[in-house]
């Protein structure tokens, strides 16, 4: 259309282009700065709990006392799963993918909202809630019910962290293992326009409900190369097996030109400021659980892939989010397949913040709803049109 | 990033912004004109059958008679639904929304795929034929369930169309019933990068798998500005009521600047060339039923508000896919809230072939993870970061 004078690179998944304006976050890629709603995130992990920063994305500044105690029990109210949820995690075959059940019972987690439909900014806040809560109960559900267990039934007493790993192990955590679980959602909250935030956002631009744009978004977080990664790295420690494995380990990958998982962002030109908070918990985790393994593999990786990297490749290469949470969330003894699940939890503020922002900004101009172009080059009769040939002629 | 000279205008749905090359249609927004895999869907719907043209959109070229006889026994096999989707399916309350449980069962669909995590090819398009059959016996048995009658088994001597009918209500549908129904969902199976399609592509560029991407696509469907737009088509004419009515209807519309419903496109300049091929058939079809009167309000309609629109605004406006369809699909007996899961039905090859082609495309350059960028502009501490404050102190 005329009205645009460019046209980005095409097939590189708009990476560095600017689709939207948005309040909810900022990326410093050079500096290594993550902010949200014009707070550092560091400063956030280290003195907000999760259910401060979920109101401070909701509600675009931080809660006062009393604010905090009505929000954090208006989520306690929503924690309990409908049997209608409960009968459908039953319902599902115990070997599924825990982000395949996910995608579909947030998407089934409308029922127990009358108001999903209404499309107003109140409504859609309610809801926003009524994710942030749910979301924790059905990962822990599933993972109950899928080894034969009943569901646990929540706790008014704790907080969502504590509670969601009260609900996941039937056993109530140490105190610090629920502090670092805290701080660990609390950084993975929000993330500007990654892909799974931009597949909520666009889901949310046809003024579908936010249950649709959250489930789509985990359907988005699914994918190895997004929030699947956790699990990568996971993997890539245990097929390390020992800190004296590593350099062969390193070798290897850069001969062969393959990928270290958790090193390099889409964005970040830096070390993730997010992975400098995240190591030292991990390493205190493994030294509670004696189990100091998986850190140390991941330390000496980092250092030993850094270097390498730069020698091979005269660049630098950076740990990102992904790096220390994965080591993190095994010492805490989160199953490794649930391992995106919970970025998704911690996530849901996020895309709820970024759906909230597509359909209701009052900032000029409103986003529109998203309808890229594409350049055909489909030359299957060459520049004319098919000629249709009738099947026994074929 | 540098390598970008340039940016789209912000928070513009990046309309008219080409973001990929494709093989797999063309939309001439200035001709009319839209093509498949090199055919105009004109030509399609008058000759092909929805089974040859869902071999055409996978396989990238028309089926020979032995190939469509192979490809439409498949689709057959993997009809039936497993017990698992049932038990899923009466889980789920009986007003949720038709869409809502479709995002959720398509998800779940990948309970009946073993090779659904292989990221492969030739696993991809063994999902996508699972998929192509499966909505069609979601759909039908969610209609079944919620009105508390058990689901319809499969025939296997019917096509996908007429099948879809039978499953649906019990019985054969009549053979121009049938013609017609395959004929609009041979006109809806693919529309280039429109919203849904470039979500399941963008849930795909981050090596999701197929149901993810596609159950994703369904949740933009089901927005109102997109596939939700046939149930608003079918609101409106009811509201109307009468041919009387019509005059006052569209000039209250165009006073209040509302928009009428089914005209308009995000993309074509001329009139949407699927509702040309729709329009005779919602004729015929009212005419068959006894119902000649939504086939008439709507054409009456179109003259009206176009003739309107032109003395109000000095320009011309259009109709598009949903506003012939509505009626069609009303006079077919298809419940209203089932529209736009019809849609979804129809464009499911569409969906995978887009899904196939981002994971697999080996024209140069590969697609790559869409991740965008965004503008900030939160200004909650001025041009600095915010200091915290304790929670007591605020």
């Amino acid at each position: 259309m005329d009205e645009f004078e460019c046209t980005p690179t095409l097939n590189t998944g708009l990476r560095g282009v600017e689709v939207a304006s948005t309040r909810i976050s900022q990326v410093d890629a050079k500096a290594g700065k993550l902010i949200y709603r014009g707070y550092l995130v560091a400063e956030l992990a280290k003195n907000a709990s999760f259910e401060e920063v979920v109101f401070l994305l909701l509600y675009e500044r931080l809660p006062k006392a009393k604010e905090l105690e009505d929000f954090s029990g208006r989520l306690k109210v929503k924690r309990a799963l409908s049997p209608s949820l409960v009968a459908f995690l039953k319902s599902v075959q115990p070997t599924v993918n825990p982000m395949d059940v996910l995608q579909a019972g947030v998407a089934l987690l409308v029922q127990g909202d009358p108001g999903a439909g209404d499309n107003t900014m109140a409504s859609t806040l309610v809801s926003a809630e009524h994710l942030v809560a749910g979301i924790a109960s059905l990962i822990a559900a599933w993972d109950r019910i899928r080894k034969g267990l009943e569901p646990v039934v929540p706790d008014d007493s704790l907080g969502h962290a504590e509670n969601f790993l009260y609900m996941l192990t039937g056993r109530k955590p140490e105190p610090e293992t629920t502090r670092f679980f805290d701080t660990a959602l609390v950084l993975h909250a929000e993330h500007s326009f990654n892909a799974s935030t931009f597949t909520a956002r666009q889901v949310a631009s046809t003024r579908a409900h936010i249950y649709a744009a959250v489930s789509a978004a985990i359907g988005s977080l699914s994918g190895e190369l997004h929030g699947g990664a956790n699990v990568r790295v996971m993997e890539m420690l245990k097929a390390i097996k020992a800190v004296e494995n590593i350099d062969a380990y390193v070798n290897d990958a850069l001969d062969a030109g393959k990928k270290i998982m958790g090193l390099g962002h889409a964005v970040y030109q830096v070390d993730d400021p997010r992975a400098a908070i995240l190591a030292p918990m991990s390493k205190r985790m493994g030294e509670m659980v004696n189990q100091t393994l998986w850190y140390d593999i991941s330390t000496r990786l980092e250092q030993t892939a850094k270097q390498r990297f730069k020698e091979k490749k005269g660049s630098d290469i950076f740990v990102n989010v992904d790096f220390y949470s994965a080591s993190l969330f095994y010492a805490m003894g989160i199953p490794m397949d649930l391992f995106t699940p919970v970025f998704a939890l911690a996530r849901v503020p996020g895309w709820a913040a970024h759906v909230i922002e597509e359909k209701f900004a009052t900032s000029a101009p409103a986003p529109a709803l998203y309808r890229p172009g594409a350049a055909y080059v489909g030359d299957y009769c060459g520049p004319d049109e098919c000629s249709f040939v009738d099947l026994d002629q074929r």
